[in-house]
């Protein structure tokens, strides 16, 4: 039983402990693997216009988005997210709820499209789920991201009108 | 006689008024209209990694650009550039000059690609211009910005390798 809120305060530990190991794993996120805390929480917390958590029964923290404008003035009716699912509960179609959720959220806040700015490509799963949710690739950046494994991977623009 | 050198704080005043009339025109920058003064001066001085500036045989700026990594950790070896050309001094090749300082100075610095977030699409001089720079449009962004006679029209995101 999956619910999805807004993010209160006291979330903040709980979702720390699932970010912090993907962003040191620098696998899927454009985002410094040495991130602090502090840093970590003004990214996805302070500066987004909107912050959600999914719950589970028991009201533990089982993933996290964000959501902001993409970009300002004449380019600000496209919504830009990221969304991170705890490690234990992955598998379970908590972020494709996550995804459903803030494509409704965006256009209640009356965005009229949504754009993911680097979808690394190696992160199959995660193209398939944006794919199946109504998201194209806009394009393809060629090795513009270091994967930590595989090198300079390509990246994806992914773009839906909403 | 066109020489590009690095922005000196005295500078501001001549880039401001050049730059103020590009803002609020509002058909090629996703920048708010009414962008403050300092909001401009964070944006492309103090943010960015380098500002350089073209400057005629007098010492006149004829146009300024930024250069910062487009995104940060695993993405921050992509650079991201903005160019502004006085109107005075459209037609002279001072965006040519301007893009292939800014590829040098890219190359320099140890980027390995340069990306263009959002290229107007009407906006069809810049679009040649980049290309005939190297740039490829990786994709398009269907309605991504709204021109302020036109309505929304489309974006393109524009790659090159260095």
């Amino acid at each position: 039983m999956i619910r999805i809120r807004p993010f209160q305060p006291e979330d903040w530990p709980a979702l720390w402990a699932f970010m912090e190991p993907v962003f040191r794993a620098g696998e899927t996120y454009a985002v410094p693997r040495d991130i602090t805390e502090q840093d970590a929480h003004r990214m996805w917390i302070e500066l987004p216009r909107s912050v959600r958590v999914a719950v589970d029964g028991h009201g533990t923290p089982l993933g996290t988005y964000y959501l902001k404008a993409n970009q300002a003035g004449p380019g600000d009716h496209v919504a830009n997210c990221g969304y991170i699912v705890a490690p234990a509960a992955r598998g379970q179609g908590v972020a494709a709820r996550l995804c459903e959720d803030s494509l409704a959220l965006a256009r209640e806040l009356g965005f009229s499209a949504m754009q993911y700015n680097l979808v690394v490509s190696t992160n199959e799963t995660a193209v398939r789920l944006w794919q199946a949710h109504g998201f194209a690739i806009a394009g393809t950046l060629a090795g513009a991201f270091r994967h930590p494994a595989l090198g300079p991977v390509d990246a994806h623009v992914m773009y839906r009108r909403l």
